[in-house]
């Protein structure tokens, strides 16, 4: 009855950050990049040189966000309003349930087995830097394939 | 491959402090004031007499913001509504993400050197004051030059 | 019925700063520097250029203590012992109760007004510097006097 | 008056934890690895594959206080016991000040420049894979040179 899950190796999560810094390179924003494991625990971080110190704690937390509530941090952002259906969730978990753009899930095979934050540029810079690391690893994977 | 990047001394936070004061009593408004360096990390604080106990942490916290966010506490704070780009900021680093009027980075030759948060009065006097301290530093740096 | 409290001014922190900083040049040890008020609340502080980032918070930790319990720290180090007569104080008030030598209540007509807390040093170092911050400001008030 | 320090850059970061993963198989403990800058923020992390959960915040902690204490975490650990010189110091910071063998400042110079922080194996185990990163460094320095 003992489950089997899946879960990034920290393999992984190297391409995974290699691949967030191939983007902010290429669109010129130094990023601080967190990777957790499907549990929301951290597996790797970087902060680029001009990564904005506050910006540690947010990418933590946004990895920790969408890996575990299994989410992109914008979904809850836009329901996390006044009357909205997930009104409250942001100061939930201590703090760190995060809903600024730039946490996405990592998918395999229909589960999720980890998740992404980044942080530093506007949330939609973020986000797209996030999204091209998960990319950077499905193509690998796909290589490997 | 070591970076080298410029921090406020101690003796330019002691600056800031006199300027701080100097406005505060202008305006007839008693103030807490913090300085921090780069990274947010406090150097140098006074409340003056009658400078509010709850604004101790909020002063500290808007110059640990401006100073890491690279921002003034401003900027966030118009952003930070619901649907607003950052919103949820304002729960992020432990709480300590302040998007009150009143913080502000400390720019030299384009790079954040430090940050300045002060507290106790609206958020236009507390931005006021923050100002007039950063003028007063620049005022003081080129009679040095 | 209301009371009359006797408290530190800022002024009078300015000139406790101002005695901590001479007494940590004398000695080679560049110091963090916290007063409180009676209430353990901080009035002001001073991180020198070389100060150490830890110990930002354990001055204004040991100025806290000391102000709130009304003695040295070094007096609930010696006590704060496994069967001692303070033996697990030191977790108490959110961890904040420093047992370390370098916080020193700072006392008028019999009456705790304030707080000293020192941090960067030894506890020896730490403490020598407190007091001469005392010291500096009771030979002002004598000199008003 | 402005100061100017030396700060890790991230590609320095890269090397360290190359040079912890190094040795970390080298001794098949996999371990956690936090690198910070010279204020204790960090900058790089790495969990290994069966790195423990519990050893994340350990390592991110070790490295924070090696860099802000300017100390090896076990000068700390031999100093903190009841009665020591340093007894209660372990509660400070929020509790993020670490005793535990394992954290090691990285000096250049003279100066503190960041903290390496590892956990996961004994504390002799962590510091040896801690030592391992820095001399990795060092001697990559040296080839540039």
């Amino acid at each position: 009855m003992v489950l089997s899950v899946k879960r990034l190796s920290i393999d992984d999560a190297r391409i995974l950050l290699e691949g967030a810094a191939m983007k902010s390179r290429e669109i010129g924003v130094p990023m601080c990049t967190a990777i957790t494991d499907d549990t929301g625990l951290l597996l790797a971080f970087e902060r680029e040189d001009g990564g904005k110190p506050t910006s540690v704690s947010i990418a933590i937390d946004k990895a920790y966000t969408a890996a575990g509530a299994r989410r992109p941090t914008r979904f809850y952002g836009e329901r996390t309003t006044p009357d909205g259906p997930t009104w409250g969730i942001h100061t939930s978990n201590g703090g760190r349930f995060n809903v600024i753009p730039g946490g996405l899930p990592l998918v395999l095979d229909g589960a999720v087995i980890g998740g992404v934050g980044c942080s530093s540029g506007t949330g939609d810079e973020d986000e797209q830097v996030a999204q091209a690391a998960i990319d950077h690893l499905y193509a690998k994977l796909n290589e490997g394939a």
